[in-house]
């Protein structure tokens, strides 16, 4: 919608597999990402491996901008973020993927472009494209360990942006064709469970019987239990009872 | 370090590809994380392809559990998320990545021993293990595009575990004189209960014996179950199959 703020632009700076760009695409549109642009590509555009890896996000690979440099490839931006696994000598923010798409969201609200340069698979973005960004993206990754490549890379920015973006519900719980029971629902369980029980012997003996009755109940009701729940219940109890009046 | 909580154990159940193993061992380590276990790998265990693709994180390979069922590699788990991209009509909670971990993290710092599940690459996990697990974490994608693969999925959990380094003030619930019951007790509950109601002949007709047993499971994984819980209900069922044995 045209109301909405305008979303970055990943740049993919001289990228080199087009199996790589392909897998860019797909993990940015998991995202709801669609704007795409490329600077120089080591083996030109288009690509087909680009296309076959992107399967159902190919539309970004029609829509990319192509450049022949980061420059012209970050010309109507706004504010850039440049990624980096390590550091530069640079002086210059770094921020982690959430504070970057907290401020990116920022930004945008605000009406401003923002780009995000992502080097190339082998080596990274140079010190010379790095200088051009307001500031660097960092991963926080294991200080033992970090192999992030450009896919992941990308996914973990796309991810952050619409983390913080979409409307978040929390936690829901799938309801299987069922809603909660209610609480004459539970009571009338704990009576039919307190009532073949008390013909089976269970509560016994009749000194702890009041509080192992007590402990029944409580159980029922610290459950979130479901009206499907409930019929279940209901049912493993008759099928014992209807079990032991059988005899077999 | 010793006085660190546990970390969660990621389980990749029937994994297909020996890559794919190694790519999730990659992701699971970028972002600290060395607890990985096996259930069934489809080419077998070791797998040269895994090692090969792994590279700096091999020792987690070397360190991983192996596993014939997911109820065994969940035994010594007290809680249970179950990683899938759909609905799959079954009454549990639906958490994103960020309120899992959340979670995750309250619970470790209480000492308990979180598990998360991973599908195979294909099909993702079948309803037979989501039964087993407490919550379904369900990345919050594009609705109109939702391609991520195992290590997308393992890496956006991991990345979400360390991403997480704020204090959290864990759940209380007032425990009166117990504690939760652990993955094993619910097992064999479920065990117990399943067994004496194939006996009952409570799972019929034939046809909707196994959704039945399903919806049995995952009722139990739902509950939080404390260990007096499970004694009330193993007592519950012995006690009704001793009426029915005393036949009066």
């Amino acid at each position: 919608m045209s109301t909405d703020p305008i979303q970055p632009a990943f740049i993919l700076v001289n990228p080199q597999m087009g199996e790589n760009i392909g897998a860019a695409a797909r993990a940015m549109w998991n995202f709801g990402l669609d704007r795409m642009r490329l600077v120089a590509p080591r083996d030109g555009w288009p690509n087909e491996r680009a296309v076959a890896l992107a399967s159902g996000a190919g539309r970004l690979l029609d829509d990319a901008g192509l450049y022949d440099t980061t420059a012209q490839a970050i010309a109507d931006c706004d504010y850039v973020f440049a990624t980096t696994a390590r550091a530069r000598g640079l002086t210059k923010p770094v921020m982690t993927p959430e504070r970057a798409m907290d401020h990116a969201r920022a930004l945008s609200a605000e009406g401003k472009r923002v780009g995000v340069l992502f080097g190339p698979e082998r080596a990274g973005l140079e010190n010379d494209d790095i200088v051009r960004a307001n500031a660097i993206i960092s991963v926080p990754v294991n200080p033992e360990f970090a192999s992030l490549n450009l896919g992941q890379c990308v996914l973990l920015t796309a991810y952050e942006w619409r983390r913080q973006t979409a409307q978040i519900v929390p936690e829901v719980v799938e309801m299987a064709k069922t809603e909660w029971a209610g609480h004459v629902e539970v009571e009338k369980l704990g009576d039919h469970y307190e009532d073949r029980l008390v013909e089976a012997g269970f509560f016994f003996p009749e000194t702890k019987a009041e509080g192992m009755k007590q402990n029944l109940r409580n159980m029922w009701s610290r459950m979130p239990l479901t009206r499907a729940d409930v019929q279940i219940l209901h049912g493993v109890m008759r099928q014992m009872v209807r079990w032991k009046e059988r005899g077999d």
